[in-house]
Formats: C-alpha cells, sequence, structure tokens
C-alpha cells in the first residue's frame, strides 16, 4: 500500500479551524456567529499600501532577488532603525509571510532530532512546525495565574539537554497578549548565552503594546549573534494575505545559510513586497491610530469578562487576544456547544479553546483565546451571547 | 561555539548564480551582458492579468484558505480539464510557487531518510529541496547522446532500495529541453506500481510543446494514486514573481497531509492568486502566440550551436532550454571566462554550467544550458559571442 510520511500523520490539524464545519452549519440554520477564533485583523489595509500595487508599472512580473527587493530591505532596515535597532538591510532575508521565517530559522539553526524549547501556551502552528522540520519543540509552562509571565529560568534550565538548539519566544505573545519586558528578555538572552543556544524572537506583534515601551529582542545587549528576529506585515498593516514577513540576524553564518533556503524557492512574493514597501510612506502617527483602536477594544473586552461570574482574565498587554480561564468543564466542548446548541436572539460566537495552545495534555481544557479583531459593537454583542451562555450551558464547572 | 545546522551546511548553494559577480565586473567594465543564464521570460505578463490586481477592490487584505481561493482553484481547475484531465478543485491545492509543491511533495510522501529516483541532469535546487526535507535524491543518468531521453526502467530499478519512496520528473525537462512522451511516462508508471512509489511529475513547462502534443503525468492509467503534480503559473503566463504554484493529485490520503502543511503557513499569496484567476480570460489561442515565439527562438538557436564546429546540441522539444556539449576543458571555467577575459565588439554572455544540474561528479563538465528567453536579435548576437569565443578560448577542447 502506498502510504503517507509519518511525519505527515504527526502533523497536528490547526487548532483555530476545526470548528468551522459546527459554525457553517449555525450561519446555514441562519444565526449570526461573530468571529473571535482568529487573528484576522478587521482594519482597513492602509490605501496608499493597496494604491503601491494598483499603480505599479510592470510590463514582466519577474522573479526578484532571493533575499527580496534591495528597495524593500531598505524600507525595512530603516523602519527597525527609527525604533533605534542596529539593523541594516544587509541583515534582513524577506519571507514569504512570518511562517517561512520560522521555518528558515528552524532549519538553519537545529539538526533533525534537535529541540527547541517555548513557553506554553504558544501559538498553535510552532508545533506543526517542528514535524515538518523534523525538530522537537519542548514546551515549558506559564500560567494564567501568573498573567502568563516568563517561566522561571531554572524551568527552562531543567529543560535543556544536549540537543537543545534553541528557545522560541513570541512577543508580544500570542495567545496569551503578555508583554516579556527588558528584565525577562535579559534573564533568557544570559540563559542563551551560557547555554549557547539561539533566541528565535517572533515578534509578528511588536507594534502593539498598551502599556510601556517594547524590548525587542535585537536590543539585547551582547545577544546579537544569538537573535533571530522573525517579523511579518500581516498584523502590523492588516495586510496578512500578502504573506510578507522577514527574517533579521546579526549573525552572518546564519544568515548565509537562510540565504540558501532563500534561493531554494527563488524569491518571496513581487507583489506583496511592493504593497509592504509603501508602508513606509504612511505618516508617523499611524501606529497609534491602530493601536488606540485595539487598545479601546481590549479595555471593553477586559472589563466585560473580568465582571461574568467565575471567568478568570488577566489584562494582556499586547497583541490582540485574551486567553481566560471559563466555569465550564471542557472550552472545546463548550465552543461546540456555542455553535450548535446555543444563541442569543439569533447570534452566537466562535471561539478557540486553549487546549491546541499546549504541548502538555490536560493543561488549558478550561481556556479560551478570544481576538479583539472586531468592533466595539460586535465585542458588546459577544459578550452578551458569552455571559448568557455561561449561564445556560449544562457543563457549567466553577 | 554558536553553530549553524549540518543541513544547513550541506545545502548547495544556488547553480545560476555563482557568476553573478564576474557578471557584474563585466557590465562595470562597458560590456553588454547577454542573459541566457537563467529561465526568467522576457514574454510579458498579460495585461489582462495584471489589470486584474490593479482593479480589484481590496478593504483588508486578509488571510485566504490555506488550499487557495475557492474561485481561483475552480478557474484552475477547468483549465485543467479543457485539457480532458480528470481533475477537479478538490484536488488542488495551491501553492507559493511551484517551489512549495515541491517541498510540500517531499515532505508528505517521504519520510527522513527516504529516497526519491531523479533523472540526471535535473533542476539545480532538487538537491537543496532534498537537504531541506532531509530526504535523498538519487540520479539516473540520462545523456545527450541519447537526447536526454528517459534513463531504461531497468537503470531505474536498479537504483531502487527499501527506502524509495518516489521518483520525481521535469516534464518538459529543465534543463534539457526533452518531452517524454506517453510511452516513457506509462513504462515509468508502471514501475511505480510494481514498486508502490509516488510520481512527482513538475510540469512547470507543460505549455512548451513544440513538436507534438504533451502528455501529462495525470493521463496514466491505473496510477492516479500515485502521482502528484507540481504546477506553477510562474512559465505559463511569464509571472514568476506572482509566487503561484499548485499541487494537484487524486489520492486523498496524501492530500489531507498536504493541507496540513499548507495550514502551517496559513495561505497562499492573495495578490498573486487575483492575478493567476484571471488567465480564465485569456483569450483561447493565447499559447499558441507563446509558444510560437518561442519555437521560433529555439530553431535560431539550435541551428545556430548545430552550425558550430564541436557542438553537439539534441534538439529540445520542450521548456525554454537548450543544454549541448561545447569543445571546451570545462565549462565552468569556460563560462567564466566569457565574462572576464572576452568580448566582441562590447558584448558578451552568461551562461549556466551544467554541472550544477548533475548529482555524479564529473558529468556535465562539458555541457551548459542556454535559456532562450531573449528576443531573436538578443540570440544572434549571443550566438555571435559563443562562436568567436569557442574559437579564442585557449581551454579549447575537441
Amino acid at each position: 500500500m502506498l502510504s503517507v510520511s509519518q511525519r505527515g500523520q504527526l502533523l497536528p490539524p490547526s487548532p483555530y479551524r476545526h470548528l468551522t464545519p459546527y459554525a457553517e452549519a449555525a450561519r446555514q440554520r441562519g444565526l449570526t456567529v461573530h468571529p473571535l477564533n482568529i487573528g484576522q485583523p478587521d482594519i482597513e489595509t492602509p490605501p496608499l499600501m493597496r494604491a503601491a500595487v494598483q499603480q505599479a508599472d510592470i510590463r514582466v512580473l519577474e522573479y526578484g532577488p532571493s533575499a527580496g527587493f534591495d528597495s524593500y530591505r531598505q524600507t525595512l532596515a530603516a523602519y527597525y532603525q527609527r525604533q533605534r535597532l542596529n539593523v541594516t538591510a544587509d541583515d534582513i532575508i524577506v519571507t514569504t509571510g512570518g511562517s517561512e521565517a520560522i521555518s528558515f530559522a528552524l532549519l538553519a539553526c537545529l539538526n533533525p532530532g534537535d529541540e527547541f524549547i517555548v513557553p506554553e501556551p504558544f501559538y498553535g502552528p510552532y508545533q506543526g512546525f517542528a514535524v515538518a522540520t523534523d525538530t522537537r519543540l519542548v514546551a515549558v509552562s506559564s500560567y494564567l495565574e501568573d498573567d502568563f509571565a516568563l517561566p522561571p529560568v531554572a524551568a527552562f534550565e531543567a529543560l535543556i539537554t544536549p540537543r537543545t538548539r534553541a528557545i522560541l519566544l513570541c512577543n508580544p505573545n500570542n495567545p496569551t497578549g503578555y508583554v516579556y519586558g527588558r528584565a525577562e528578555l535579559e534573564q533568557l538572552a544570559g540563559l542563551c548565552l551560557r547555554h549557547n543556544l539561539y533566541l528565535l524572537a517572533d515578534e509578528a506583534y511588536r507594534e502593539f503594546c498598551y502599556d510601556g515601551a517594547f524590548t525587542s529582542a535585537l536590543e539585547l545587549p551582547g545577544a546579537e549573534q544569538h537573535v533571530v528576529l522573525i517579523d511579518t506585515i500581516s498584523k502590523r498593516y492588516s495586510a496578512c494575505g500578502a504573506r510578507i514577513g522577514a527574517l533579521v540576524t546579526k549573525n552572518k553564518a546564519l544568515r548565509d545559510v537562510v540565504f540558501k533556503l532563500a534561493q531554494l524557492r527563488v524569491c518571496p512574493p513581487g507583489l506583496g513586497q511592493l504593497l509592504a514597501q509603501a508602508a513606509a510612506d504612511l505618516p508617523a502617527d499611524y501606529f497609534d491610530h491602530t493601536k488606540a483602536e485595539y487598545q479601546a477594544r481590549r479595555d471593553l473586552m477586559v472589563r466585560r469578562l473580568q465582571a461574568m461570574p467565575g471567568v478568570r482574565c488577566p489584562e494582556p498587554r499586547g497583541a490582540f487576544y485574551v486567553l481566560c480561564h471559563l466555569p465550564v468543564d471542557d472550552a472545546g466542548r463548550f465552543a461546540q456547544w456555542l455553535l450548535e446548541d446555543f444563541d442569543l436572539r439569533g447570534e452566537t460566537i466562535m471561539v478557540s479553546p486553549a487546549a491546541g495552545f499546549y504541548a502538555t495534555p490536560g493543561l488549558g481544557r478550561q481556556q479560551m483565546r478570544l481576538a479583539y479583531v472586531v468592533s466595539h459593537d460586535i465585542i458588546e454583542r459577544a459578550m452578551n451571547c458569552l455571559e448568557a451562555a455561561l449561564q445556560q450551558y449544562p457543563g457549567r464547572q466553577e
């Protein structure tokens, strides 16, 4: 019998999408299903970025350079430099979304069988990228009771083996919304230096910090050769479909390997790069507006959640997610029940049960992630649904 | 010491680009360097495809479905159906270029350490994809003396081990221009059925056959569950920079795995898909024009090459490459000499030495690949250069 690869079988299905058939069925029954389950921003992609593609004069849509258009790398370097980061165009390899940067980083830093440590809960696909690159994701638990702060360095240290090659940190964090501060990052950098590990920093949400400044892994003194920044324009400019990301590192030997990986797939998308490059022309206060909008939504959602009996919700300080504890037997069952057996005047919500963000079985069973990528009005309606649902749900459990 | 991964070190550099610094230096000395080294078509990307992107009304450039836009998969299925291929939208997963389809196919069909057999010379990056997916490329030699026809099935059979999982065939072939006929494909399909192997068919150049009909691997009777089609719009519509390809298979179990890989990177590029979808509106005779143009260029280039003493050049029947034997000691040295020490009235050429297309050391040393993706006038000038260069080259060897 012709069989698929074992690694193919081991690939986990997306934790975001298994509820989709239930949501479709609910919509077919006439319900309005508010989508709080995925991080698809509703904020408009800046018109001047879209215009850059529409007005481009392209006779032949040619292959571009494997590392990305020089012009785009220059403007991206300037973006980092405005944040006082020591980045030049040479340090940047443009990737097909942040996803490709994650793949490239794992392939370039780790051999088959090598391990990387990630605080859980984590962005679900990390587990799949580990399978696809034949590496092993080792989770160190962070806890809702601690606001999902960085686990103690000793907890990382206890997991280090001769096969450990890297620590992967998403900051600001998806799914928790936690923003790791300078002191935490410096502890982690110290650990990487002592144990000779790469620090893979996924900063997809770097522009979305609501309470104080953001510290990039690129700022950490002495860690320059260890840090690999994984970045993307997806969330920053509401341009998820462009599939433009970047891998940034001052480590020349590593960059040379990443460049060979980039050559294999010839080049990142050309049209998306045109769009991304136009971000350089946005007004200086562009992020002030988008941040203020997300912050107001966060405040509203957190206030509503914290007012619901039995719900425990640390205040997220970044990204656009809330990870909260629910008084239910099982958040996966509850999420399905919301779509199959519940509505409030014809409305219900779709949420992400948190179990898919954990590697340790059993953790996150009573947690769910909500994305505040919808309007204030929808947040109010969604919270009304949730409040009513928690009162009616037969599996309620304090 | 922090080191890069061993697989990273093993990745071969691009065989196409190592002459680039010499070409740049030649241009800086004022020479005109005609680029025959890479398969970047000069034919215009169809204006109506570009217009589809320019006129798109997009408020938020959102994530799309992981398998590609439904609407695009429908039009792509219709394209295959017009060629009487049994393909529905469900069989298609849209990829980020043909490159991603190659990666997905290897990851889904092969485990780490598994082997796939490829006729050499082959598209250079296959070797790198093997390294990146931790699989092993096993080459079966084809020969210029046979016009690079399919090696005897017995030669494939001799290389099959318990780790062999697939045969990868590029048809029409890059770099040889050979078009495998129905009888050859049926032999290969029989082999795959007998030994339980996947047949990975890279048909990037499927529209470019100049002497008779093209047979797709999807037409092979009885092989439906074994065939994985790797496709791309890059060459077909001169849209290399769009990065839109596809993986097509009737094998549901395999497609489920590929879909999980597709979910990991969320979705293929949105703008590129808009462009690709508009290909459905091209006139029915679109390929007649582009094929006629490439065919005329091929005829010109082959006629000129065959008239040069000591050059042996089988007539390629597809794609847009010529792989020929040169009366030189070493085609790599000759290619460099062309850029460093030669010019004909201020002009010279950049070519691809063929050694990078072979896995077996020593093979292809006296061969080079030329791409006829330039105008008739440039082909004439380039052939004038080559003719003069072969007379002057100090390493000439019959």
